[in-house]
């Protein structure tokens, strides 16, 4: 099986991309061969009998998508966007990227000819949803962003499930909670400071809390973010008609109960180096996002994350990264 | 104030077009001058005391919503669109005009410069829902459409959002219920039969009916059509936060019911005229299609049928139409 991975330089992409190598076959299937797109060269994991391949593209650039499924890969993993806080910054650049991009993809399928008709797993997020909200939001809950890059991926689930309707593609959207906690430096997304929090602490530095302690959010580890897009691979996709976008599941959790697993985790010293500095700007965007969910839809195909508490996610972050 | 009437050459446009020269204002405001734009010319009603200036381009070439909106008009009535048979026998025109061609328009406004910022008024559709459904469908039902139709209406009512969010324009999405009856001949509209039971009867002639007659289904007159877009344009859209979409109010009557309205309308010898013949292709289209609402946001924010029951639906065509 040849898979590609667009987006593979992120950091959910360069997890799944080692545990696909380690793994060596995708369900019940062999992989041959891996395409690793990003728009900065994706690194290549050495050493591996699976053939590897990488390419610096730029998605937004109408002959990419074309130029990445010459291979004709059997199952596509579109992970590649640009975060919250920068598709709001920057409009343009939020539809270029992230609508228009995913466009290109879906054409250059649609174009292939040949019979061509690849699995296509698509992060979505759970900003295609908008205040107010119900207590949990449900499967069948309205997808009324109140963000540009919420809108962007609404859009994308749309084109989505037209697609595969039409026979196109087989696609499965997937909507990723914030996935926590996020190694290495914090990115654009409005959402850092939900990992901030916790890694920063952990590190030995102070760490910026924008917004109040009761903040509920819903969170999963990047270890169950790739168990999620695994699994969305190899599901068998008659079982989704006609609803191909899912709300993942995940942990509804409060800013404070984040806080308080950290010091059953790390202790009182590392929660002493969150210091609170309300920011407007993030509290409002924040305040547009869902906070807790029913994602039975997704449950019943058999979606589930790997961790149980707040406390889990912390200790998984521990393991996987070494710290 | 000047008014931009977008695909004014179809049935709404131009009953928008003659309501809005017979009233000479919209709202408070006294109208000066109307574009009326379509692929093909539309007709300038005459003798009227209104500038009416009238174009024939194509919305789907990149050029033409800059040239639309260049007399800068303070309301945009947005009803051009192919329709969803004709959407779902061709997947590229369909993208190409009622997703591209409304995406030029969006982006013509928020280029336009110098603090341009018009009302929007666009015609979505009940297509944009799909299968399955309850009961009545709420206002935070989600929008999974089963068409490509659906797909591009509901695409562009999250960028209506967007864009108004933004403070490009001041947009207002209304999803009309299926219109009837409509006057003329049949158009490539999967909904058509809904009509065409009614209008061909009463014209003496006979009409296929491609679905059974317990098929329901959501229906506004045209009358009330032109009064919805109406009052979108008036209305302070600082009541419209965040929900800038919404679904018109309308009947829920059964095909059994519309032909029991057309026997106490017209007798016995109409009902004769219609003659059943099953259509699988327009049997599952209209499955997929929803049946009742709950309008509730809408009916709080004084949009009303001018109609009561289908008999009322009937009377109404007879009237308007001189039949």
């Amino acid at each position: 099986m040849r898979i590609l991975i667009i987006g593979a330089a992120g950091m959910i992409g360069r997890k799944l991309t080692a545990r696909l190598l380690a793994d060596g076959r995708l369900g019940r299937r062999q992989i041959s061969h891996v395409t690793l797109h990003d728009t900065v060269m994706p690194q290549a994991p050495a050493g591996e009998t699976i053939a590897v391949e990488t390419v610096a593209l730029d998605l937004a650039e109408p002959s990419t998508a074309g130029r990445l499924i010459a291979g004709r890969p059997e199952t596509i993993f579109h992970l590649a966007a640009i975060v919250s806080g920068e598709a709001e910054a920057d409009f343009e650049k939020g539809y270029r990227i992230n609508l228009d991009g995913t466009r290109y993809l879906f054409e250059a399928i649609r174009t292939a000819g040949g019979g061509y008709r690849p699995r296509l797993v698509f992060t979505s997020s759970i900003a295609v949803f908008g205040a107010p909200f119900p207590e949990a939001i449900g499967d069948d809950f309205h997808t009324a962003p109140l963000t540009s890059y919420g809108t962007q991926k609404a859009i994308c689930e749309l084109l989505l499930a037209d697609y595969s309707r039409r026979g196109i593609f087989d696609g499965i959207g997937i909507r990723l909670p914030t996935i926590s906690v996020r190694p290495g430096r914090p990115n654009k997304a409005a959402s850092g400071f939900f990992s901030g929090i916790i890694r920063e602490p952990l590190n030995g530095e102070e760490a910026i809390l924008p917004v109040g302690e009761d903040t509920r959010h819903w969170h999963a580890s990047p270890r169950s973010a790739v168990g999620f897009l695994l699994h969305a691979a190899a599901l068998d996709s008659t079982r989704l008609e006609p609803r191909r976008n899912l709300t993942m599941p995940g942990l509804c959790v409060t800013v404070g109960g984040q806080i308080e697993a950290l010091h059953r985790v790390a202790g009182e010293e590392a929660v002493r180096l969150i210091r609170c500095e309300p920011d407007p700007i993030v509290a409002r965007i924040v305040a547009g996002w869902p906070q807790n969910f029913d994602p039975h839809a997704a449950t019943a195909l058999g979606f589930a994350t790997v961790e149980r508490t707040f406390d889990d996610i912390i200790r998984i972050y521990r393991e996987d990264e070494g710290i």
